[in-house]
């Protein structure tokens, strides 16, 4: 039985860091509220039926099973596909990595929403503003040095975060590195130079064959101004 | 051979919800940044040096075991003393209840941190007002309505958040209650009105024996305006 994921079918949001899971797994699975008779009103009418809520999307049904938020999503699917370490301490390392993988994406989405993810940005830009700076000059730095530090200190080797393999942390790192690129050109421009890993990490997981046929799929919904990463000139320095 | 817990000595903070996990389980650890010998510099250098550094406290050892990120130390804690259900789904189910009490705790702490934690409250007061505003009116309303729908949908009952017993869940739900009650009196008085499943989990945890025995204790740090919940009055309404 192929998985359902549930999330919004406009956006990459948090849906793409499962999507990237299940396409490096070559799982089989059903994109719900994409599906053109299902859409977003199956995704709602789930939330609000079900003895086990998810507070908000994505979550992915699994038979019975049903998980909500991404961080828990890849703790599960790494288990069933081999993206994560197969020893108890090293699936809750990588765990540890993705949740802080999760803080750091919130991050980059309050740089647009600093003050209410109800209004729109024109409503909040002079906070924005402010708020994107100090995400410029301290939380992109302090994260990047963070992923760097543990891919020097792999024991396997700097091109993965955790082990010798690719892992779902390895795909959510691209994606967030993605995204960032997207989003802060210019910055990130700066930032890669010094975080060699970080970009190679970044790099290689775009020419896995699997990533690179899903990329230029139309399964891969293109980055926009209704997601996490926004390419707003005026706050990229 | 005892836990470790490390994290900030002089606050609450995200440790308290591993504390509470550990006073409930009755569980031998020791605090160690608040021991008179080890302090902040212990934690420091253990983050500074490790293969598998945290990117911020909390974190536990349990011998060679290490784990940061909240959620993932009390999904650790949950399995080993029974303050979890014990099957995969209600496992994954209530991880995914403690993410989103992360997220809210979160939220409560941007209240006065809109801008960025590196600056002083004084320095974003606006900005607070404005975030706070919409923490009171859309933000807080959500949470518990989500919660209170959990606990009334609970097949064995509405006096815990998942299954019939005490859980880590639980244990957060309550310090996010006693938290905004403390940050919010005046909104919480008319909210917890308004969720009374979330309202009567919040006063029978607080009557456990042992969590009882605890908040009465010198090792219960008191509410202070360093922390995630802090008194403002001027946000409060």
């Amino acid at each position: 039985m192929p998985y359902e994921l549930y999330y919004w079918p406009s956006i990459q949001g948090r849906g793409e860091f499962v999507r990237l899971a299940l396409e490096e797994a070559g799982a089989d699975y059903i994109d719900v509220a994409r599906e053109p008779r299902k859409g977003v009103r199956a995704m709602q009418s789930f939330m609000d039926k079900s003895e086990r809520p998810p507070f908000a999307p994505p979550f992915l049904k699994d038979g019975d099973v049903i998980i909500g938020q991404t961080a828990a999503i890849l703790f599960y699917l790494g288990g069933k596909h081999g993206l994560a370490p197969g020893d108890e301490a090293g699936r809750m390392w990588m765990h540890q990595i993705q949740l802080t993988i999760a803080d750091f994406v919130l991050e980059a989405h309050d740089t647009h929403h600093p003050i209410s993810a109800g209004l729109y940005y024109e409503d909040q830009k002079d906070e924005a503003a402010r708020r994107t700076q100090d995400f410029r000059d301290n939380r992109v730095p302090k994260y990047l040095a963070w992923f760097e530090t543990i891919l020097t200190r792999n024991p396997a080797g700097p091109a993965h975060l955790a082990g010798g393999n690719i892992t779902y942390a390895d795909l959510s790192l691209f994606q967030v590195i993605a995204g960032l690129a997207y989003a802060f050109p210019k910055l990130m421009k700066r930032e890669l130079r010094n975080h060699r890993n970080v970009a190679a990490l970044h790099k290689a997981v775009a020419e896995r064959p699997r990533i690179k046929a899903y990329l230029e799929s139309s399964r891969r919904i293109p980055f926009n101004e209704s997601g996490i990463f926004r390419k707003y000139p005026e706050l990229d320095a």
